[in-house]
C-alpha cells in the first residue's frame, strides 16, 4: 500500500529515537532546509526519512507544535485514509476484547494504538472521543466513520475540550456527532455499576485507568471505614462499599459529582453505606481531623498536580501535603491508597513524597502494593510518556 | 526502655539519609576518630548519633562490611534483647495476618520489618530462616526463641546459605534448629497447592514474592497453551494449569525441580495438562522454536541476571536475549510475562530490554500490566533497595 506522500527529512542523528520505536518528531530534529515545516499545514501526511533517505514511517505534521510530527505507521509508507483508520481501530478493538468481557474500556489510547492524539472511551453502545490536536482533528470525520462502521454504536459524542487543546489555542468542541447520546451513560467496572456524566463530567466522563487498582481496593474493603477524597462520581468509594465496606465518605468539591455519587450508590444498593462531603479536599480533611475522625482506608486520587515537568518540585510538595493530611485520618494499621495521574511525577518521587508525609506524621509506612494503568491504557515500551498512572497501597505501621 | 549502648558517631552531613528514614550506615560515614569501627565485633549493638550527638537510632555493627551498621530501632535507644525481637516479630506477624487468610507468606523481610539481615518464610507450621550476615547471626538463638514462642511451630529450619553470606566469607548453615522439618512442606498460593523442598530447593524453598503476579497470570490462562521457562517447581505453570490452561510446558535445568513440578501438578489434579522439558532455558527455547512451537503465553522468570550494579549492562543484554527467544515462541496476540528479581535492574531498563527484543523480532509489544512484590515483601519508602521484583505483562501485537 504505497502512498505518494511528501518527505519530512530529519537531521543527522535525529532518527535514533524513531529507530528505537518512538513515534514523535521534535521540531528541532527536522532538516528544515530540505523539508521546511512552513510548507505544511496541521494534519498533512508525510513520510519521515533519515538523512540517508531511509523510511522511518508515516506521520501527520503539526507544523507549529514542539512535537511537529507524529507517526501513525512506523516503518511504512501509507496514507491516513479510511483503510488505515479501519485497521488501527480494528487492532485496538481486538486487543481490548482479549482482556475485557464487557464493552466498557478505553478503546483507543493515542500513540499506543498508533492513533496519536486520539482517545476513544467506550461505554457499551456509546463512544466518547477526544481529538487532542489540530492534526488528528483533520481526520475526525474519517475516524468517526470507521468507529461507526466497526462498532455500530447508538451514539458518538465529541469531548474535544482537553487542556492539551486549549494550550494549542484550539477551541472546545462538545457535540454529538452520530446518533444520540444521553447525558449519562451506564457502565460496569469490577462488577459494580455506574452512570457516567459523559457530557458534563470530567474528561470523557469516567476514568477507566484505575480499574485494576479499584479491584485491589475491593479486596481490602470488607468491614472497613473508608474515606474517598477527590471522589468525583464515586469510582473508588462505591466499589469499596459494594465489596462490603461498613461506611464510605466521598469528598469532592463538585456538588454535581456528589449527586452522581448518590445516584451510583443507589444503583448498587449501597446508598446507606455511602455519604458525601462537599468541599475542598484539604478543608474537608482538616475538618474531619479536627473532629477526631479515623478511617481504616483513605483513598487520595487527586487531579494531576504536576502538569509540566517544571512544576515537579511544587507538585511533589502538593502530593506530600495531601498525603500528610490523609495520614492524620488513618488509624495505625490502616491503608493509604495514594494515586497520581501525573505523567511527570516518577513513581520513586511519589514514594518519596509518601515517606516525607510519614516522617512529618511521626509514623512509618510500608508499601504493600503498587498499581498502574490497566490493559486498555497499554504502555508502549519505546514511549515512556505513555505511562502515567500510579496507585500506591501503603500500610500505616504505627 | 533505655539501654547503655556505646555510641557510633557519624561524620558531619552523614546523618541525612538516616534522618530521611533509611536504616543503613556506610563505613565511610563513621567518624572513626570518635568511634573507631575496629573497637566493635560483628553484631555489637550501638546507638548511632549525628555529630551533634542527636540519637538517630539503635543499630548492630558489621565492622568489616561496606554497610557497617544497620538500624533495628530508628530514633530509639534500645538493646537487641528478647523484648525487641518479640516486638518486631509481633508487628511483622500482625501486618501479614492483615493481608493473608492462610499462614503462607514471608513473615520477616529484613529492613522493612526492622530486622535487618533476617528473612523468615512461613509454611504453615514450619518456618525457614535465613540469617544473612554475621551481625544478625549473633542473635540467632534469641530470634528463634521469639519465633517459637509466638508461633508455636512444628519445626524451624535454618537455610543460612545465601550468596550474600558467601560473599562475606560466612559458611553455609542448613540445619533444623527446632522440632522437626520434613524435606518438603505444603503451602497454598492463590488457591493452588504446592509442596516446597525447603531443605534442598532454591533459597528458602519457595518464592512467595510473585504471588500477586501469578494470580494475574491465572486471570489470563483459560484455554491457553503456556510455556513456563525457569519454572523451578512450577509456581507459575501449575497455577496457569489450575486456572484452566489447556497445556503447560515447564522448563528448568534441574531435574529435581521438574520432579517436584510433576508432584505439584498431581497434587492439583492437573498432571495431564503439565509436561516438563529439562535443559538450559536458551537451548530448550531454541529447540522448541526450531520445531515450530507457538504458545499463547510465555512466562520468563529467570534468576537475577544483575547481581551487582556493575553488571547492569551485561544483565540488560541477557534479559533482552531471553525475551527475544521468548517472543519467537509467542503467537501474535499472545502474552509475554517477563519477570526480573534483580534489584539493580530498574523497571524502565527492563521495559527497554523488552522493546529491544521486540525490535529484533520485528514485532510490536504493548505492556498491559506491571506487577511487583506482594504485601509480605513490603517496600520501605525510604529504602529503595527494598524494592526489587518486577513482572511485566506484554501483549505481542503482530
Amino acid at each position: 500500500m504505497h502512498a505518494e506522500l511528501p518527505d519530512l527529512i530529519l537531521r543527522k542523528g535525529a532518527d535514533r529515537r524513531l529507530r528505537a520505536g518512538h513515534l514523535w518528531v521534535f521540531s528541532n530534529e527536522v532538516d528544515t532546509e530540505r523539508s521546511p515545516l512552513s510548507a505544511f499545514s496541521a494534519g498533512d501526511p508525510v513520510v519521515v526519512r533519515g538523512t540517508d533517505g531511509r523510511v522511518l514511517g508515516s506521520a501527520y505534521v503539526e507544523p507549529n507544535a514542539l512535537i511537529c510530527a507524529r507517526l501513525y505507521a512506523p516503518n511504512q509508507m501509507v496514507a491516513p485514509d479510511a483503510g488505515l483508520f479501519s485497521n488501527s481501530l480494528g487492532a485496538a478493538l481486538e486487543a481490548r476484547q482479549q482482556f475485557f468481557d464487557a464493552p466498557f474500556y478505553r478503546l483507543v489510547y493515542g500513540d499506543s494504538d498508533l492513533l496519536p492524539g486520539l482517545v476513544v472511551d467506550r461505554f457499551g453502545d456509546y463512544l466518547v472521543c477526544q481529538f487532542n490536536n489540530a492534526g488528528i482533528e483533520r481526520y475526525q470525520a474519517q475516524v468517526i466513520d470507521a468507529l461507526v462502521s466497526q462498532l455500530s454504536p447508538e451514539g458518538v459524542l465529541l469531548r474535544s475540550d482537553s487542556r492539551n487543546r486549549r494550550e494549542q489555542g484550539l477551541e472546545d468542541r462538545i457535540e454529538t456527532v452520530f446518533g444520540d447520546v444521553p447525558a449519562a451513560v451506564p457502565l460496569e467496572e469490577n462488577g459494580v455499576r455506574f452512570e457516567a456524566p459523559v457530557k458534563g463530567g470530567q474528561k470523557t466522563g469516567w476514568f477507566y485507568d484505575h480499574r485494576l487498582n479499584r479491584a485491589r481496593l475491593q479486596a481490602f474493603s470488607r468491614g472497613a471505614r473508608v474515606l474517598d477524597v477527590y471522589s468525583y462520581i464515586g469510582g473508588w468509594g462505591i466499589q469499596a462499599a459494594a465489596a462490603g465496606a461498613d461506611s464510605v465518605i466521598c469528598v469532592d468539591s463538585s456538588q454535581a459529582a456528589l449527586d452522581a455519587v448518590a445516584g451510583n450508590a443507589a444503583l448498587n444498593g449501597v446508598g446507606d453505606q455511602v455519604s458525601c462531603e462537599q468541599g475542598r479536599a484539604d478543608a474537608v480533611m482538616q475538618a474531619l481531623a479536627a473532629a477526631g475522625e479515623q478511617f481504616d482506608i483513605v483513598v487520595l486520587d487527586p487531579p494531576a498536580f504536576v502538569q509540566r515537568r517544571k512544576d515537579l518540585k511544587k507538585g511533589i510538595a502538593a502530593y506530600r501535603r495531601i498525603n500528610e493530611l490523609g495520614l492524620r485520618l488513618l488509624r495505625p494499621g490502616g491503608l493509604l491508597v495514594a494515586g497520581s495521574c501525573s505523567m511527570h511525577m516518577p513513581r520513586l518521587e511519589l514514594n518519596a513524597a509518601l515517606q516525607g508525609a510519614a516522617r512529618r506524621s511521626a509514623c512509618e509506612l510500608r508499601i504493600v502494593e503498587q498499581g498502574g494503568q490497566g490493559p486498555d491504557h497499554p504502555i508502549h515500551p519505546a514511549i515512556p510518556e505513555t505511562e502515567y498512572l500510579k496507585a500506591v497501597f501503603a500500610r500505616r505501621m504505627n
